[in-house]
């Protein structure tokens, strides 16, 4: 029997439709290797969207990824649209899809590989063997928080505000697969947050806390955020799940990812309640070198494997498309940005 | 002519008494080498105050830090005081200083000195000749905004809240003095902020931006607060002056200050529009080593050094006290947390 998925691309700008070419041409050879059969249908969003519709998510977008098992984005954004308002920007294209498809569980790797090690700007024997996941809140926090936005105060002056909020079911679900993934990993769970000044950070430690007797296979440990960005840098093979909100995640993620020095290499996972899960690279979209076969593709090759383990329940068409990223730096063929002396020196195709 | 000025010592918990003694007996010697008279007062903050009084933060210590012309603060906190309810938290005590003195200017350094180089987890080429001033906000944003607190809903349901807000003037007063420090400086300033997806960054990005023509001397530029925390891990040098909100410039001024590996070397200052500024060391109260003679002094040493400089503009007897610190160094004299190779250990009291 031949399992078959309807895919929905996201290629977005910049570097975007290039890496997503390559990508779905790897999803073909898997889909003839596993016996799966894809329907691929490409939508807009981000500045593409904008360009075409005025709008960085518009309404068929949504549609389309709401009917399909799975959406794959490749990156938006770039200078063109930095400046318009607020609403018509892509990243709120970005904001619009994650919260429409209701992607509270956004999963980060942090893996160094053996073979990239030396592009990281860390020592070797700091960040050897280092194999982190960060557990990211995706729809809630500060990037969703009502009250927000400018506001006049009576005396005529200016005043900005966000809200930072959890309530103890959007801590709950995403301690619950933060467990669950600290469990199939080594079983260690840092919990990071500011609970030593923000009382949305007492509500989510003490809602961990509370979970932690359910889950006696894991380690639950708490961290301040302050402390957490040192320890990454300090000494990052203390960790190996992390859990965290939605903007401290959005934070040590990105330190975590650059501890690897190489994160043309890193994809992402955003998981709701139901299918359809949205991956991603954790890169942007690179507008500088956008058209010209260089963009690193495996970031976005390795969002695919994340897709197939995580989204569509596959892990031995995941397997085989990690197994193959790691035979193509084996061999030492590398795009420029993790480019390295005797090494071969290729495009975006390769 | 003497100059004279009175000081408030806050010793607060753990290794602050003992890092507090040493750097009293350095301010001493400054005092009869530049001709400056100090008289000294101690007050309770931290676990010693909630000890003590019961609150983190008496009254009595407020008046005494008021009337003074500076204050020098140790440490704070420890396991003993970890599980109180908030408001007889040691952090209370610190962010009602904070406040109770208007500090709204933490200004925290993050230099590479040549001898602790090795103590980096980072490669040397990565992170040789870095000096990096953090300018961070530190009475306003999501530290201080309302509302806040956990509130049960209509449901049943609890929910955390914080806020994080910023008014025109709260930005402009510090936008100010990073404007200034990077005047004095290599004339580079870097705000960061969330501004693709928070309001309240929008305003402190249009505040910096129609602020920067004051300042034609410096060059402004902004960066994400992901960015900026995987930037200073790529590659710190890039950065001269860096100014940003209380909970970005918390997390981001420690990632900042771990590239250094020697958090005991770091100080801060905290200054309001008036003295008294608040000088204290970067880490923390370090309970484990309390009372055995194994501390480093020396960030505190270096904090009262800010303090001649920043808060009692006496940069010569600022500049003697770094330069006996360097000394030290150089003859290779190391408490344990900086001990390396060939280097002769000492303890707190040298
Ligand atoms: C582009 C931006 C809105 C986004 C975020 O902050 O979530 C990005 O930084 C990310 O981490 O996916
Ligand atoms: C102890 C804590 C409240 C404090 C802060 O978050 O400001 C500390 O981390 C600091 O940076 O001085």
């Amino acid at each position: 029997m031949t399992n078959k998925y309807s895919i929905t691309l996201l290629p977005g700008d910049g570097i975007g439709p290039e890496i997503m070419a390559v990508t779905v041409d790897v999803l073909k050879v898997i889909a003839q290797q596993c016996d799966l059969e894809f329907s691929f249908q490409e939508a807009l969003i981000g500045g593409a969207a904008i360009d075409a519709t005025d709008t960085p998510l518009p309404t068929e977008t949504i549609e389309k990824c709401r009917q399909s098992d799975a959406v794959l984005l490749a990156a938006i954004g770039g200078y063109k649209w930095d400046n318009l308002p607020r609403e018509k920007r892509p990243e709120t294209g970005l904001l619009g899809i994650r919260a429409a498809l209701g992607l509270f569980a956004n999963l980060r790797p942090a893996t160094i590989l053996p073979q990239l090690i030396d592009a990281s700007s860390l020592k070797k024997e700091v960040v050897e063997g280092v194999d982190i996941m960060v557990v990211r809140e995706l729809t809630g926090g500060i990037y969703f928080g009502q009250p927000k936005g400018i506001f006049t105060s009576e005396t005529g002056e200016k005043r900005g505000i966000n809200t930072m909020a959890y309530t103890v079911s959007e801590i709950d679900r995403i301690a619950k697969v933060a467990f669950e993934t600290a469990q199939k990993r080594k079983g260690k769970l840092c919990s990071v947050d500011k609970a030593n000044v923000l009382d949305v950070s007492q509500l989510w430690r003490d809602r961990l806390n509370a979970m932690a007797s359910q889950y006696p296979d894991v380690e639950l440990t708490h961290m301040y955020v302050d402390n957490a960005a040192m320890q990454l840098v300090r000494n990052p093979k203390q960790f190996d799940t992390i859990v965290t909100g939605n903007l401290f995640g959005d934070i040590l993620s990105d330190a975590a990812a650059m501890l690897t020095g190489s994160i043309g290499m890193l994809p992402s996972a955003s998981l709701g309640s139901d299918r359809p899960g949205l991956f991603e690279p954790v890169h942007g979209s690179a507008p500088d070198i956008a058209g010209q076969d260089k963009a690193n593709p495996l970031a976005q090759v390795l969002s695919a494997a994340m897709m197939l383990r995580y989204g569509l329940n596959e892990p031995l068409a995941a397997d085989k498309i990690e197994q193959a990223v790691l035979k193509v730096l084996d061999l030492g063929y590398r795009t420029g940005d993790i480019m390295s002396e005797g090494c071969q020196a290729v495009g975006c195709q390769g």
